[in-house]
């Protein structure tokens, strides 16, 4: 059960209305790194975990990070209390009013669509989705995509922090990404507090494709380095030995029953192509008297291909 | 640049047509963990990617995985090939081909709407989404996502083996299962051979914060382990010390200008509530002769809760 | 800041395993008018409210509605208990867990990608959205929308009381539909309790329109009703006196300027139809030998317009 | 069965173009709260509706919402109509076109992908959803949604007269907005129409649970009001009392078949963590020599605790 | 298989930086008309598709807007490199990258999310889904739904063209835009090579309902052409000749069983409105003194009816 | 504006309930190429013309097409109308109610959810999205997507006739099938009637790549065809004559400021891999002692190389 105390986990001080910036923090309210999508993920994963330690460590984290989820959401709170009052109160005039929606992030939807309160949108007002929530009940793979999560938020937060000089803001931000570190740290240690946790999981794999690095990306710029390269890896570099990489030739098939077979006789005769003549088409049709000299052309502005690529004038 | 051969990396081998068993695999063409998620995570991390031997390598994999996303959709094109053609032939009566659709999964839709040609959903019909790509363009976070992706996929290969007696099926499973263990040992060597990778990105966090464990979620089942616990950890279970973690008090607080603050004043004045009255309410108008006696009553039926938490027949 | 204690708000006694009833149960979990939907409405409401009694209220229920999530979702982690160990360890026959697994509603989505643990879908395994959360900053609407929200998340709860037959979970669903119907009770006093709240917001609208009822659908099962007839309206049948209801002639216009007016000209004369001579089309192109007799046609079957409506054979 | 005719139902006249402005304006054609959604709400609930009286209101209303659909769609079209004509007639020089498109709001995407049509989406360019349709089939409820969604419309069209100042535009808002007050008052009065329609559906409640307040929000700030404090109000302020609010433990459990519990004893083994001994971590290994230090320092710009939080150069 | 070699399929050279243009190119990689959704569309084609000519043509072309995919990609790479490495090192000013991330179109999330990547977005920002892939199966109208598709991507390309006035973009994209006209070239050939291609499948349609256009949108500005006119066309204009088209009633009905009449009649009992009688609502109850006159009154700005539609002060 | 007459356009008589065969017939209704889909492409298109020819003809379509949503969500409400009324008066015992939801499709959510009202889903329960209409504003381009539209619109028509045995329903199913095809012919008059609507827009296309097929997919099952072979047709076989296809090095730059050349290099520093030394990696602390010996081994089942990839019980 969870239970609320209205003090914050960390003081919000704010220096001055900005709905601009309040609409690029919400990356962090609503976005797919921010602290709704961290609570989600280990509420989540906490309910179905039977392992006493890690279900703790998992309830512990995601109540902390919906607290996060209130100290973010009252920074953007903060930031758009004037537009909010303001568009609320038609206090300003239209054009001003008008000009301060326009000026620049996704500040006119904040302030239109949601009155200023902070809305569970990324920066660019796609609304949050659990789609974002990865987890999947194993926690050799759970485990892991907790970590790059917050690897992923702790980035994010340091870029935000980069173009914020608001000291009040900052200071929260770095109290928020820091967190994410800590929490990092947690989750590495519960990983490897699991023996023989890679591969993830039961099975080990088939054998001869485990060490196999397939080099599909050639020409210039093919590299070698720990991860294709050295004793563990058998480096496939001519294509042709893996096309296909078993005994087979490389075919799907699948048998039918009769019926089916039937069924699809009647489909490939009914759809079938008949690609020995040449045929007369809509595009042909529809082709007016320059379509059969695509120009060049000479050059006709910046670009010397476009230049003269323009259907003649009637 | 992109080249095809039209032999697959593994051959296909379907035993008999299955549609109830192709929208489940559909799970790894079009699911969160399937292989086109897989194939753009690595693309645009590779487009953006300045490291030679990290992009190599992205594009190495990110090519290996789209031809995985053939080698799977294939399979489904097979388990469909029954039900494509009857029902584009109608060859089959209606109440049967009615009863082929609904025997299971999400067939239906993969018949009606996509005509049992391997479509972008996941089991449930959810469309895939770009949401799923969680490439942030910092090669210590990416890196981090990458493997916890292949992780999270080779489990998701594993459960769809696990319900699969088909041979050919299995087997052409096991190889992506196995190609999938083979790619995530490649990104673990990528991401050590980051010197200083943790934390992720340019900032280290905030000192008195990075080691804190916030003990959150309290009661019976507190548990203690080496993510909580030990010299690394400075643990908070008297939570008064973290609300707030600062030396503020807790409270949200912005500097308004004085055109903000009249604006803010009206809102207040004409949104306030008058808490001191109690007042009627629509649904005090709106509840029946019944409404004031909620009841809970005798057993009447399986839950005594529910028994009699009826409204009385008028 | 948030505090978690691990007892729930209500015991969770389920009788035995059922995934398919699981994925039903997700409609409250992850559903529109699911606990995290409630939660997340009232708390960026709460974020951004000024009023103290209105946030005080919001934040309390918010945080419980956090509980209910919790409730439910322990619920179907219990449901699915059994399939997730049965699949993870792949004790069963691959046809028994297939089996398993399409005995009705998402539960294979719900065990192949989830694991068994309670994922924030609906019952038809669509991923929560934000896009549910309707909070728009302005008491007088947004209190209307959280009576609205517990009148349908109670209706939802009824329904899933309905196919329920496990005591211990109608019980609990018995707790939980009936906290709606006390936080609905909240919203209305909270909404009543601001005077002049109807119409919401600060104007007060065009006096001709606001007590006008236009008849748009008429014929047969016309109706009149206090909702569109009484002293109250100015109902309108004759539709002719709103087209449009200004002195208008319901024509759109706009003035653009020349350079805007020269290159809509050219546009136009781009793009114009020639509409006074036939043309061939790609149709007529593709028209097989039987394109031209549609027909209609002897009973073939249960459908006598269906009957013969067939391509000829070839 | 629909019938149109061009005569709009209000006469739309806009003073200029501005595509910027139109992009904001979207919000009540493909928003949430837009024009569509209000048309779907209602025509789904009249389609399944068996009352004659509400079926003729809601399909009335459905009506109209898609007049106002094509009134507000008519308005975007015309501010968008330069830009249409200058954009497909490459009629100005790419950089001011550029500049055109990136003046405010989300103008670029309606002009560059839908043409200057009016496109369904909010203004920030999130596509519609029906996902933003709440019907659900029972009156009692869907009359209250539809009361909020009337509620939020007329909001929202307040807000977009407030950032107006063409009288053509504000004029035409000013009809639609007092519309939604209208049909607010005809869902009321639906709705107070049935008797005893509160609680909605049929189900009573739980009585202990149908009176009680949780007071889960605790510290300064609590407040009291009607909606928590009165005669008909149970409040709990000892959250012990409703760990759990019955008399059970408040710990989930379920009966699990032998095969079952065998299974899950197997997952618990192969997935435990062994919370007794340190490990060393995947951070550990990437931890950079300044990892050990994570400092908070001196003064280095705008926010203290960000100031050293860097890594060292190396 | 797919095969990759670093070599573009087309040179990128971009003059200078300009991360907003980036994010409106952003339309053709993730946007509904880019390169993926159209790779995604033939390949989930070609995977399905027997016949051997169509097969290898859909093949082909799916594999080049992969390419093109790359090629657009680079270019949005490009573009970021600036402010991808300038936030990452935080290299200016945070109110100089602040700016710099402002400045118009999306770039925002562009650069604080996906850090400079191409994201797999539109330039709004809307995460691609695959319900933009409209592959179904018969070959009659997918064909036809790929050449639509090529002809929209040629579109969008042309409006970018008209944006841009660095030369090495402009150049790309008109080799892109050109392509899609030589695949929309081979699809139209692949459509007229199916004998009796319309109507696509193996219905004809019921005959009196093939030629009949009915004149819904009647009033000033009823139009004919050879859409509704001429030879081939039935045309109604007196609707009441088709409420219903068949001799039947329009009305819709159903056979209930006893078990479900039943049923149908408590619920509408339950449900009925009483509509005989006014009632008092919370509408009633919520308006306040100045509820009884809306306003139209005299001019206090812009637009007339506006003017005085504000309640009043109190 | 819009006018309703409750009469349908067509009779619906359905023969019995059937909540199953609903959800099917859903994606008609809120599926991707259900007629709300149509309605809003032609009615969004409508708006924006200026040509009052093809303005006219998409207004009569868009109105036909939402009658035609009103006649198939008239199917749906009828075979949903017992399940609708048992399950909200609880007519049914739990288990019976809960096996009518769990029969096939996806009818569990609609009962539960939509309470056997018409939803705007497809058949999987995927809500209605805007993501589904493409027009664009070019009536080349968008008469070809109303035609590819209309195919796929009959194709799945048709498919819903093939499982569906109710001669009522087919009668109307039939209707609105042919109805599709209607259209289709006018739409391909409109586009047949713009003179040059070959390429669609302005430019015609840079002359080289106009012609040219890339045959990217290579290997058995190379075919030719009117679509890559002919007079008309450029084709590249030897795929290096394209990489790149204009006469550069295909190797993506940009220009950089010297500060953005500064901050890349730091950012080039800071994140470079060190590929000459191996390096212990998470998956090496990870795997167990199992890890060494990844196995295909001997035949413990059905696919020979699943057999025992079984990590060792310990």
């Amino acid at each position: 059960m969870f239970i609320h105390n209205k003090r914050l986990q960390y003081t919000v001080r704010v220096g001055e209305t900005n709905p601009a910036l309040a609409s690029l923090l919400l990356e962090q309210f609503g976005g797919p790194d921010g602290e709704l999508a961290a609570a989600m993920r280990y509420f989540t994963q906490g309910l179905a975990e039977d392992d006493p330690g890690r279900k703790d460590m998992l309830l512990d984290i995601a109540t902390e990070e919906l607290s996060h989820l209130e100290v973010i959401g009252s920074i953007v709170a903060m930031l758009n209390k004037g537009v909010k009052a303001q568009l609320s109160e038609a206090a300003l005039k239209e054009a001003e009013l008008y000009r301060s929606l326009t000026a620049g992030g996704n500040s006119h939807t904040q302030a239109i669509l949601f009155g200023g309160g902070p809305a569970l949108t990324n920066s660019s007002g796609v609304p949050w989705t659990a789609a974002y929530v990865d987890s999947r009940g194993e926690p050799a793979a759970d485990l892991r995509s907790n970590i790059a999560a917050e690897s992923r938020a702790k980035i994010v937060y340091e870029r935000l922090i980069a173009i914020t000089d608001d000291p009040g803001i900052k200071d929260a931000l770095g109290f928020l990404m820091t967190r994410e570190i800590a929490h990092q740290k947690s989750f590495e240690k519960a990983l490897y507090t699991i023996n023989d946790n890679f591969p993830p999981g039961k099975l080990m794999g088939v054998a001869p494709f485990a060490d196999m690095y397939v080099n599909t990306s050639q020409g210039e710029g093919d590299m070698t380095g720990p991860w294709n390269d050295g004793e563990q890896w058998t480096r496939v570099d001519d294509l042709d030995e893996v096309m296909p990489a078993d005994d087979g030739d490389g075919v799907p098939t699948v048998k039918l029953t009769r019926a089916e077979s039937t069924a699809a006789t009647k489909l490939a005769a009914r759809t079938q192509s008949v690609p020995d003549e040449d045929v007369q088409t809509g595009a042909d049709l529809g082709a007016g008297p320059g379509a059969g000299r695509v120009t060049g052309g000479t050059d006709l502005g910046s670009a010397p291909s476009i230049a003269k690529a323009v259907k003649p004038a009637k």
